[in-house]
């Protein structure tokens, strides 16, 4: 059945497309024929109310030149390095290290693995993924290649656009929503050399863990993290290569980030 | 001489790197093994003094959350659309277009044509590339595939640490750079049905077209534009893939991109 829904959805998309005309003439022929992979997205789209940290800046889009005045029309975007989807460098836990500008085009291509634990989690709020789960996992899936960036689905996406229940707010203002525990946080930056984490939450360190220690175990290896990703579910447990748009902030603790996965063919 | 001087700097980066130590460690097995392209990185860095277009908006990086107060650090991030290398939508020059959240990651994954005219440019300040050598150059590299994103190298980003120079201030105010002539854009839009237009300047328009003739058919068209661009002697003429992470900002009219060419090994 759920097949049959998502062929309907892409009907319906390409009514909408050919409908819209001339407009998505321009896009018709990406990607590339003969590139081997499928690009999937796995961003938030930006817009006002999107779950914001407490204390974090608001997202601001201010209009700027207008037509009227200018011929042409922008922006102004303000944002918190840390708002929606976005990337974490070094310095954004460790004083001195590096920051977003010093990742290469190297460092932002990196094969992704995924472990979905969106049925363990359920609606578990204070859900943390534990070394026993990790071992258990890689006794199934195979061990996690070094320089890998590790996706935990834990399906909270789901919550985007209800940023009180993404977030999991208690009475007294503390957080919760599921995140890495720190024994497999460890065990993945210490045995298995990650490149980075990432998580469809707002946070790689579960909302109630007030030492962050996912994040300081991984920015501290010199990784990065990436959080609030979408689209989890549509990513093999191997196989796809993470295309990392990160902003090259100089002094950035990282920032909003477009990432696209690239799913191979023969997945 | 000119590759032995490369050499020699990939060698002091590379001792760079070792002094860092571990905050590289996470990073060396990146891009993936097996992975059949190599990353180039077509973006300049965001910092304060990078050429901003007159009028629009400073670029502000203003620290936000410190290690003292929050235990973590971070800023915010204030910077016009169409600042540093940026990704431009249809609505940035036509009211009611789409805007940059329409371009799934589908759209944002494309083939590349290259076509470097620096040597002809030289220094010339108002060079604009015409449909003549357009055609010149369709003969000797073959005709550009429907769908391409066309990038045009025309060497400004020397020019990029020296603002005035790079956007060619004239005692009225105007600008001097390099740009598509009219008559080249209209045959990539009309005649080969292009995704989208690049350059390594701050317009796909020359800098005195004040009627801003690529943009205004580029995104007529429902394509994009990519400005301010930087290694695009790194690409060949045909054969790289470009995925270009634009940030999905609901209502932009654009926004700064990092954008990474997948350069293939066979090339």
């Amino acid at each position: 059945m759920k097949r049959y829904a998502l062929i309907f959805v892409g009907a319906l998309l390409a009514l909408a497309a050919f409908a819209a005309g001339g407009a998505s003439a321009a896009r018709s022929a990406s990607p590339p024929p003969g590139f081997p992979f499928t690009p999937v997205d796995l961003t938030h789209v930006l817009r006002s109310g999107i779950p914001i940290w407490p204390g974090d800046p608001e997202y601001r889009l201010t209009p700027w030149a207008t037509f009227e005045n200018d011929g042409y029309f922008l922006n102004e975007l303000a944002i918190g390095e840390h708002s929606g989807t976005h990337f974490g460098a070094p310095v954004h836990f460790h004083e001195g290290a590096p920051d977003a500008a010093t990742f290469t085009a190297d460092d932002l291509v990196v094969p992704a693995v995924v472990i979905d634990v969106a049925e363990a989690v359920g609606d578990n709020v204070d859900y943390r993924f534990t070394l026993a789960e990790l071992e258990a996992w890689e006794a199934e899936f195979g061990a996690i290649p070094a320089g890998s960036a590790v996706l935990l689905r834990t399906g909270w996406d789901r919550f985007w656009g209800d940023p009180e229940a993404f977030l999991g707010f208690d009475d007294e203002g503390g957080l919760h929503f599921p995140g890495f525990g720190a024994d497999a946080a460890a065990f993945l930056v210490n045995e298995r050399a990650v490149a980075g984490l990432g998580i469809d939450t707002h946070g790689i360190d579960p909302g109630n863990d007030e030492e962050y220690a996912p994040n300081t175990l991984m920015l501290g290896a010199g990784g990065f993290h990436l959080e609030n990703l979408t689209n989890l579910d549509r990513l093999p447990a191997h196989g796809a290569v993470l295309v990392i748009g990160a902003l090259p902030i100089e002094g950035g603790s990282g920032g909003p980030v477009r990432v696209i996965a690239l799913v191979p063919h023969t997945e």
